[in-house]
């Protein structure tokens, strides 16, 4: 029926995180079509409108990993939450691009849901924000004023 | 252990996601923090920092429904994945605020998690970004150039 890349699903959703995470920093579009499930699937890249359908989100995916340059990129999952066939991640990335000196570096932070369907875990949606302000340092709790 | 305000949680992921918008539009403290899970929580509202934790999450709510004037919103669920425990809904918000002529409405994306214990569902995280510009009236789909 369609003509993305098949693949067995992942045996975990971390494991599907990973690959998610690998087809990004290496432009590697095909893994990037493999990783996503086969139905049902959204994107929102931080700022834009919401993507829905295959069609729309793996054309966003071919615009951004055709932009050249391998961004460098840390992840940290920051929560986890996961049932029989639905997981949560939320993660911080941190996205850098541009030659070493000049290099920005945007702090996002994405909710990832992946599903599971009897081949294993897939990325079903993908919502990611940019953080206008990154946190300080060290970030510590406001004090309690009392 | 916490003061916050039990309820034996919702039968539905669609009941606790109505209750946290009529909480929000009523700018209702007490039936916003019946609404989230008791532990686990996370919120991330447009441009902003996570806030994990209960005392975090609610400490914003707090700020965002006491600034006064009550908002108009206008929510319509996109799409809905929904696991034994855990239950996610991508939702739009249309929220005006101002008085009538001068009111400005924002588009904001929310995926919301739900999760199940013994008691009913609850809200368990709620990832908010701003579209920054709202897409045409009728945002057809792009051709494919081929």
């Amino acid at each position: 029926m369609s003509d993305h890349t098949s693949n067995a699903g992942y045996p975990t959703p971390r494991d599907a995180e990973l690959a998610f995470y690998t087809a990004f920093v290496e432009c590697d579009l095909t893994a990037m079509d493999g990783v996503w499930a086969h139905d049902g699937v959204s994107c929102v890249h931080p700022g834009a409108a919401v993507l829905i359908g295959r069609d729309a989100v793996m054309r966003s995916w071919r615009n951004i990993l055709g932009d050249a340059m391998q961004p460098q990129m840390q992840v940290k999952l920051l929560r986890r939450t996961e049932g029989d066939t639905v997981a949560v991640h939320m993660v911080e990335e941190r996205i850098s691009t541009g030659q070493e000196a000049a290099a920005e570096t945007a702090l996002v932070l994405a909710t990832n849901v992946y599903q599971r369907d009897a081949e294993g875990w897939r990325l079903l949606s993908h919502h990611a924000s940019l953080v206008a302000q990154p946190p300080a340092a060290e970030a510590p709790e406001e004090p309690t004023l009392q």
